[in-house]
């Protein structure tokens, strides 16, 4: 049998590559060969979570089938967020804290997912089902997960066995996870150096709703106005996005971290289902959405929703 | 919130009915109103188990939406096995041991799927999970489910963890496994008072395969040619069943629960698809399927192999 491959959705955020290494880690020591990989580089909070606990970044794929036939998947399971042969192997396991949609097996697999915040929190549950210690470093990086997906605990998506799960990890990372939380956002909200394409897609994920292609970027930061400032460039690369790869509407979501409002900027068409999912109105293509921090939570569903 | 409706696949087995009542009174001790129904009456082997325990057959059901907005799978996940309106209500929980297929939510969900021969040695794990201690009479419905899957631990879907389950399952019944589970078995092999339709459709699943809609079924018995006798009346009630329902292809799968054969018995075309995924010929229309008593492992996915 060749190697198993590890990995989580393309765009990676900081859950999508730390529970790759946490969940191959763990069925490394249950006897299974197995090798975190990403569908893409860290971004600079990974980045930066990935530095202070001295980890490597995993190897970057994009396509698996040329290295193995059979392949984990954490953080996501459709087919159109996930390595591009994703249909030619066979996927042993998922693990997951997102909806099930467009994916499909021939054989039994194990699945697991809960409807909490953070792959990880999830993960932690398996190493203490098996046994098995978490080293201090992978710790490190499973509570980072948690921090990054509940932006600090703030976020609607962030449950009570999140917090928990965040706690014991920080207990055993031997790190204050508020004073490491905050660090590691900021680090994430680093925008200057980025390129308008960078800051739309760093994040982005593909939802077909209703016979239409979203594409749906979200950005942390800690000043919206310092994004804004950049509004008619994003715009163009936007329109330049959806043009290449017939997304009907691109919304891209600016998170304010520490005040937990969000502004949305939308490209395509129709707007006035966003509008309508929102119940705001667009001036000059942007809309204030107040506590609105979660894509999962707060802005997929009512899209969803207006759309349909 | 209304109550939360818990069932198994159509035309249920022991493992489809039983896991509804041993997950339902799971989740009821966890302190969500829920309540195990079933998609069709129980066959005589779980008529069998359920006298023998003192337990009530689950209420029957077909639709949920009149009921309730809310429901949790066990034993199946594919929408064609399911509730004929399951689109229309959210999935909350899903404890399956089969393949993910025709299976979409709108939202995050707790999903539990593992390979092993039976859904209640999951069910047990999650009792154990959450500390739950499991009365008598639901632990020999547990223990009549794995038995019924394995037939009795003889099949290739039977895993360690379903004997050691089973094993466990055994010392709070307070049963011996295999006196108790040979006369279970045998109670599900009563075949002479029933109708032709009664034996092809009573554990019948539909699959689609490369663009065909095969309806396979399986009848367990201690006679093949007891079943074989009736070959004539079972063959014209198959054909007829694949014109209403449009199968191209009707497979009756006859197991011989004592010599862990099959027979099986084809009606509809292409029937050289049969020969070639087992590499069998067919003599009027039956071939003898040597050490084959699995559905899911030995019947499905060279089916489905030979179909794409």
């Amino acid at each position: 049998m060749s190697k198993v491959l590890v990995f989580g959705h393309q765009n990676p955020d900081t859950d999508a590559i730390t529970s790759a290494i946490s969940y191959a880690y763990l069925q490394n020591k249950l006897g299974v060969e197995a090798e975190a990989v990403a569908l893409g580089e860290p971004n600079e909070e990974t980045a930066y979570a990935l530095n202070y606990f001295k980890m490597a970044a995993p190897r970057v794929i994009d396509s698996v089938k040329p290295e193995t036939n059979q392949v984990m998947l954490v953080d996501h399971n459709e087919a159109q967020q996930s390595a591009s042969d994703i249909k030619e192997v066979e996927v042993l396991a998922v693990v997951d804290h997102h909806r099930i949609a467009n994916f499909e097996t021939a054989n039994p697999l194990y699945y697991r997912a809960e409807p909490v915040g953070c792959t990880n929190t999830i993960i932690l549950k398996l190493y203490k089902e098996k046994g098995i210690e978490i080293p201090k470093e992978i710790a490190g990086l499973m509570l980072s997960a948690i921090i990054s997906d509940s932006l600090l605990f703030k976020s609607p998506t962030c449950t009570e066995e999140d917090v928990a799960a965040a706690k014991e990890l920080a207990e055993i990372a031997g790190v204050d996870m508020n004073a490491y939380g905050l660090d590691m956002l900021k680090a994430g909200t680093n925008l200057s150096d980025k390129t308008a394409l960078q800051l739309i897609d760093a994040d982005a994920k593909s939802f077909p709703m209703g016979g239409k292609n979203l594409r749906i970027g979200q950005v942390n930061t800690v000043d919206v106005n310092d994004v804004l400032s950049r509004q008619a460039e994003l715009e163009n690369e936007m329109k330049n996005q959806n043009e290449i790869n017939g997304f009907d509407m691109f919304v891209l979501v600016i998170t304010n971290i520490l005040d937990s409002d969000s502004v949305c900027l939308v490209v395509g068409e129709p707007k006035e289902k966003v509008e309508e999912a929102f119940n705001v109105k667009l001036e000059n293509n942007q809309a204030l959405l107040k506590g609105v921090v979660s894509r999962k939570k707060q802005v997929v569903p009512p899209l969803t929703n207006a759309f349909n």
